[in-house]
């Protein structure tokens, strides 16, 4: 969790994602804008494979389920407007991430380290 | 429907509300500008009105219900990144309105109503 | 002064023009929407006449000069993303506003009238 | 050149900077998102270093000079809302890039290297 703003609800955050974990199909209102650090990724939806640096931009309203390739971890760098709707099978959805759920995760994160945590929320 | 930009998912929509009615509750994944043209209206959950010259600024991750009040009908001009998302009572989503489903909704209007649809994705 | 984001730098104002008065020429870096509230009011460098009830969306890189059209003095709902720069015949910078001096304008405009300012960077 | 929004401005880039080398003093109307790729490098201004991994977030009408620190070329991931404005000793606007500007180079870039451009205003 790099940033997170209460007013726009853009979060930017650095994922890892251990090699070969699928994530849950999910659904965005807002904007996507992916950098792939390291490691490759696809989602099962479509053809094309993210590398180091390469850009995915999704506009307002995409869906998709992200999968890591290869044997290596990925890290991207992720800038989202608004919510992460995670849906099921047929599009309902089952819950929801939003800068007050990654931020929550993110203290718990620091509580359980002993880290003590950076005012994400200043800019 | 003024406009829909189907990259960033913003809509701007003038909304009439004959006097009276009460709109169902939503959230809002992103931030909603409202200035009140006509009438007067107020949030259930919240105790203020807004009358007309008046204008809300939300940020991401809203949730209300909308209600005009008084014997005028009410008319808003809103500026709304990402969706509407209809709430059940335990904040289920039951449904959910965005560029996409107000874009259908326009020219079904304009359809019906033997009107000539602007292209309002053309910026 | 409604609301000024010192993260965005987005601004949403209301604009009172006297009647027939020119402003001055300038660009803006990104987005502009413009809802008339009052009167008429057009660009030079346009042929349409804007009047209550209508909405303008000029996309980033925009330049004109607003002048208000006929006897009624214009009222305008402005939402402004980035500086409005006032720009000479050569297209040269001559001065610039965002929301750091609009916001300066609007407390010196308190202090001037005795008017308590309100928090408008709160959301 | 990765992306040019023409709607609302928004530019995202890889920018290559040569080991030692220092930018203009620039201005930016809008936010300014940088993650660090490859090597290092800070603002004149300010007592940082920005490391591999690192980001960077400006608000709205920052004004900085950006320097490659240390032996290695670098590499920043860029998404900038607005123009970048280089400015002079006193302020003054001596020139701007923005999405059009950025746009161009890019289109002469593959001319003159005999690369088939993209179109990176398709959303």
């Amino acid at each position: 969790m790099l940033k997170a703003n209460p007013v726009t609800g853009q979060t930017v955050t650095l994922l890892y994602v251990p090699a070969s974990m699928q994530l849950p199909a999910h659904f965005h209102p807002g904007t996507v804008i992916v950098y792939t650090v390291q490691g490759s990724w696809r989602y099962l939806e479509d053809d094309w494979v993210s590398k180091p640096g390469d850009m995915v931009y999704e506009p307002a309203g995409s869906k998709h389920t992200p999968q890591a390739v290869g044997d290596e971890d990925v890290v991207t760098f992720n800038i989202v407007e608004g919510t992460l709707d995670y849906i099921g099978e047929n599009g309902e959805i089952l819950a929801r991430d939003n800068w007050e759920t990654f931020l929550k995760r993110y203290h718990e994160h620091c509580a359980a380290e002993g880290i003590e945590p950076i005012d994400v929320t200043k800019f």
